[in-house]
């Protein structure tokens, strides 16, 4: 069992009477570079992101804060996926075992994870139902009612939901769990290369999601054959690195050719009246983004959020002198409400607190700004404005507030993504031998090595890596990949691919 | 076997090779007066709001056409609920056997019509699992470890998210199934006075939510005891009346007091350090409102949609002569960027399909206004606007035209809701007689009736009422219950209350 787990980990399930919070005296003084893992599971806990408490192991509750960030991220991709056609709608949330072994052999990959509904009611039914862990089988199913000509193409839908896969596996907020929210498109298309198109544009829709938005740098990679989705012809994933150098899966595109509308009769009649299978694409991302948020850019005084996802983007501290409450509260009030107007996010923090622990609050918190209000700030009509990464402070005249605000926001944001680019560019590094590339693996970076095949026949040498180093061939460069020169690092063969190796969550 | 229903109603699980679509072929024949219940389903079927043909009985597919209107109606209430509060999170999907029944005797209600997940992978599990037909338990279990001191409160969450309960009675789309979509807040509160308060609050909401835009009327009934939530001190539906003359509960928020905050252990300290259990409210609403829009506004040609839900607002009609056909496309272009710039969403349906077939089409879709623009118009720099309710065709300026379309949209709304007010004032209809009360439940109606008590003892007459004229008690009227006078309808005795009586879904 891993340090910092908390009690409701330890059984399937549990006592039912509240147990009382795991006390808050213990400080945060958990160190991101020393103990990442404790400090990321700890940080989750404090900031009230995820409660990993409720009554079913691996079943977290994801709470408002964490929620308004999930929120942001459906504010930017829905009008994104209507852009490019795809509507939202709702399957059901079960799925019979005979559609999902039946109708997709390469399900049987599922089934060890699968939540088997076996009663209605009083009722043992006769077909188990799947609690879905995807949804292709059910929509898959549909398409096949919906889909008869080429004008009903090309077609794409999009569901928000919660899917369930039974890990065996340790939990982790937000990276593993039993059940996590995600968004899941699947499409259909009339040819291969309007699939392979959309593949494009979904992934530069995540891909501006993640760095223009959440500012958390990433890369294509194409998945080797032996680690694409069950059933897919090619596996894209936004792979992104972590501060303990794993890298993390951020979302997926997956390019089904007619890998499924075959066995489920997805067909459609062409303009020459010709029978065809449609050209099919899935993709994905999931509430993972919170922990590679969370991962990415906080520190060890708690959150940092980009401006945007900030469900406090401003905190206002009265600063109180006997006497002068009413004038400084009143001036808080006052900027509050300037602030509100243009478009913010802001409270003012006048509870009971020193000044000094509504500091500690609100970085743990992750509000991007504090401005501090005190008597002689409002003498000289001037405000204090510090910024949550650098907790520099500047005086900000109260007439070129709204102004320093959007500069400073601009300028936290940059800084983020420049942090995490960084981070990236400096970590990818070229090795022409397994113990190189174990070298670069343990120093927390990616390495970049020439290696025989990512076709089948590669799985021996990236099974052997696995064992020697720890590390696994996450794919190749999408939607290019280099020309690949020298040797196999770990076989000695001709290499035929430049791929990357990474340890990873 | 209800007539009108789809295959997928006939068998639990069903072959899974897509048995190709019911022919459109069939015109869209069958009279809303005449045969309502059909009407009904046909239309859902035909305007592709819900897809009953998934291979799950009771689970349908909440179709794009019908997403969209939720999505709206979530637009509607989630800065409504922030504003009182509430804020957004996601519980977990399933509940422990042991949790919904240790905890909460008035939950063997919802036993009989729960969903057993009693497998995870290839583990049998010790506690079987409830997919949530609610989430009290749940939600409460985490309350108890939230709530620790008055500081603490209010504190009110909201659940976007399905819930499952295994009907066994027939299933009607967005009316009853056996997984739909809703949402439910829930609530923690340091005195009665603020629960009561938050009732009111979101009983207001709901209604705004109602009447001004879904264009339905409604009232609040307090549900009599004996019909109430499982476990609540107090129930208040608000009540819609159907053009069958059945009532369609479209919302609900329960009083809950301390009856489940006593058990589940939410309890705070107060501002004199002593300990206190919380007072709750929960309530909901369900994509049973798009049943209740498609019902109340729908006509025999289709869909009938208050402006704002209307997925197309507008549908412009080129109408093409020979030699014409890019100039009356252009200007159709030209005027549909014009409408869009002005915040409308507008399509050019510009199919191969006769002008005839594409009027019966949006009308069917339930497009509120049509404009056609032929040579002519563009000649006298005019365009028809034809209105969905009357059919009424109007001549407008090009110069007038986003005024004019503003006007037309007010003016169908006002029309919808006018009818649905109309409707609703003119079928309550005072009885003092069972024989009056049926006569006017069989007419449409809601009687209203002296009727012996709501509380248990009055749980009898309502029983002989149902058994003699297939209608129920509803309930009195909410906030505020007229003071009753004369004998109960049924036994004779002293009447205490005023209820409403009425057939119902």
């Amino acid at each position: 069992m891993e340090k910092g787990k908390s009690e409701s980990q330890k059984g399937e399930s549990q006592k039912y009477k509240s147990g009382g919070e795991k006390s808050d005296k213990d400080l945060f003084n958990i160190s991101k570079k020393d103990n990442f893992s404790e400090w990321y599971v700890e940080l989750v806990r404090r900031a009230k992101l995820m409660d990993q408490r409720s009554p079913v192991k691996g079943f977290d509750v994801v709470m408002p804060n964490a929620y308004a960030i999930w929120e942001k991220v459906q504010e930017f991709l829905n009008p994104e996926f209507k852009r490019i056609g795809a509507r939202n709608a709702y399957f059901p949330l079960v799925i019979p075992e005979s559609l999902l072994k039946e109708e997709a052999e390469h399900f049987e990959g599922f089934v060890p994870e699968v939540a088997w509904v076996t009663h209605g009611g009083n009722e043992k039914l006769g077909d188990r139902l799947a609690i879905r862990p995807t949804s292709e089988p059910m929509i898959n199913y549909m398409f096949a009612l919906w889909v008869r000509s080429y004008q009903d193409l090309p077609m794409m839908v999009n569901q928000w939901c919660s899917v369930v896969r039974w890990e065996t596996k340790m939990t982790k907020p937000f990276i593993r769990g039993r059940e996590f929210l995600w968004q899941e498109g699947h499409t259909c298309f009339a040819s291969p290369e309007e699939a392979a198109k959309n593949m494009l544009d979904v992934l530069e829709i995540y891909r501006r999601l993640l760095e223009e938005r959440l500012k958390i740098a990433c890369f294509f990679v194409k998945r080797p054959e032996w680690d694409k989705f069950a059933g897919a012809v090619e596996t894209v994933s936004l792979e992104t690195l972590m501060p303990d150098g794993r890298v993390l899966q951020a979302g997926t595109a997956h390019n089904m050719g007619t890998n499924f509308s075959t066995p489920f009769g997805i067909s459609f009649l062409d303009e020459k009246n010709e029978k065809k299978s449609v050209f099919q694409t899935t993709w994905g991302v999931s509430t993972r983004l919170l922990g590679a948020l969370v991962m990415s850019h906080g520190d060890d005084k708690g959150l940092v959020l980009p401006f945007e996802f900030a469900p406090v983007q401003i905190v206002i501290i009265p600063i109180l002198f006997k006497d002068k409450e009413a004038i400084v509260l009143g001036k808080c009030r006052e900027v509050e409400s300037k602030l509100e107007q243009a478009g913010f996010s802001v409270t003012v923090d006048s509870s009971a607190k020193r000044p000094g622990e509504k500091h500690y609050y609100w970085e743990l918190m992750g509000a991007p700004l504090r401005i501090e209000i005190g008597p002689r700030d409002i003498e000289s009509k001037k405000v204090v404005v510090v910024s949550r990464i650098t907790s520099e402070k500047s005086q900000v005249s109260e007439a070129a507030l709204i102004n320093e605000v959007e500069k400073a926001a601009i300028k936290l944001d940059n800084e983020l993504l420049k942090a995490s680019g960084t981070h990236l560019i400096r970590n990818i590094r070229e090795a022409i031998s397994v113990k190189d590339a174990e070298a670069i693996v343990n120093s927390g970076g990616v390495a970049k090595v020439p290696f025989c095949s990512v076709e089948k026949d590669g799985e021996k040498c990236d099974k052997e890596l696995k064992e020697k180093i720890s590390a696994e061939v996450r794919g190749t460069l999408y939607p290019k990949s280099p020309k690949a020169e020298g040797k196999c690092i770990v076989c000695g063969k001709p290499a035929k691919e430049i791929v990357y190796v990474a340890k990873a969550y």
